[in-house]
């Protein structure tokens, strides 16, 4: 790698080192940054920067934004006394893509994980307590529905109740368009337990 | 995306346009960024602006280098008579990591391609016959083993033929470690081909 010269070994180290990148990968992201014209290496560059310097998280739920409270939550059509926690923000964009939700969110950035050393103290969970008042109705656990996920809506479910929250759990079952064929057993059992009436 | 915000939809596009990066892999990136320490995402943004700013290509067989000549044209122990025409950068490290070989490279940076636009001029191989001189004893012609790449050697080969310059191809065969069974064929019938006496 040295072979390149310096600066290409520091790119492609960097690179390297993002998520989901290997060493080849990284290269050719190098080589393709070398032969970019000088202007566009600017704006990636500038891309880099500008996002890390602007987004922050929302005040209210924690959602990335580039203002003190995120669109959501700065929505006085969203009814307020919902809130959904989600472990990300992708998970919250997922549901708003549905456009069939209209409460508010709250995102925990992560899942209590004692294998990779996550614990409640370092997830959102002070911030969403903080959040529950009188006026809060429902909160929906839309975690992920993982061994991480389900001990994460546990934990916050057995924070919650105490205070006479309304706390559900989103349902498991067959996915939409799914194949039963092709459904694990867990799934298949969860989806027979939640059996409704038609 | 614009649920993001504008600084993270520029990043996520900026990342997308990148090669082998898809929108999905883009936001995971940009997500990761955002997370980053600030001296870090600093560190990503510095290193694509350097490497972008010192890195060039060799004056005279246009590796990637730092330095007007590249290390391998600069090292007076390399067989400056024999010159090794590769496709890329990285195809020369490959031969480099052999060890085996001791003369010097061209880098065409690229490959004759009607298929995509890629004519013979937009690629080095001017700059490679202004490198032939009487002093030159071999050619050896490393492009590619498909479409391209052989009709960049046969091409090259007709126009350095007339100069009385030794042109050679590298060797089709079966690679080393490979399994008979999961050969192509033409490769199979190159390596009959090949065959030598042992």
């Amino acid at each position: 790698m040295q072979f390149y010269g310096e600066a290409m070994t520091k790119l492609i180290a960097q690179l390297a080192a993002l998520p989901g990148i290997g060493n080849k990968s990284a290269q050719r992201l190098a080589f393709h940054i070398i032969d970019l014209p000088q202007e566009k290496a600017e704006a990636l560059a500038e891309a880099i920067l500008q996002a890390k310097a602007t987004m922050r998280y929302c005040s209210c739920c924690c959602n990335l934004t580039q203002e003190e409270i995120c669109p959501v939550c700065a929505n006085p059509k969203r009814d307020h006394s919902t809130i959904m926690v989600v472990e990300d923000p992708r998970d919250m964009a997922a549901y708003e893509r549905t456009k069939e939700y209209h409460g508010v969110y709250h995102v925990l950035h992560g899942a209590i994980s004692p294998m990779t050393g996550v614990g409640p103290q370092d997830i959102r969970i002070r911030e969403l307590l903080g959040r529950i008042s009188e006026d809060t109705a429902e909160v929906i656990l839309a975690t992920n529905p993982n061994v991480e996920g389900e001990a994460t809506a546990m934990y916050i479910a057995k924070l919650l109740k105490p205070l006479g929250v309304k706390v559900t759990r989103i349902a498991n079952g067959v996915p939409v368009g799914g194949d039963l064929e092709y459904v694990d057993e867990i799934t298949l059992y969860r989806a027979l337990e939640g059996r409704r009436e038609i």
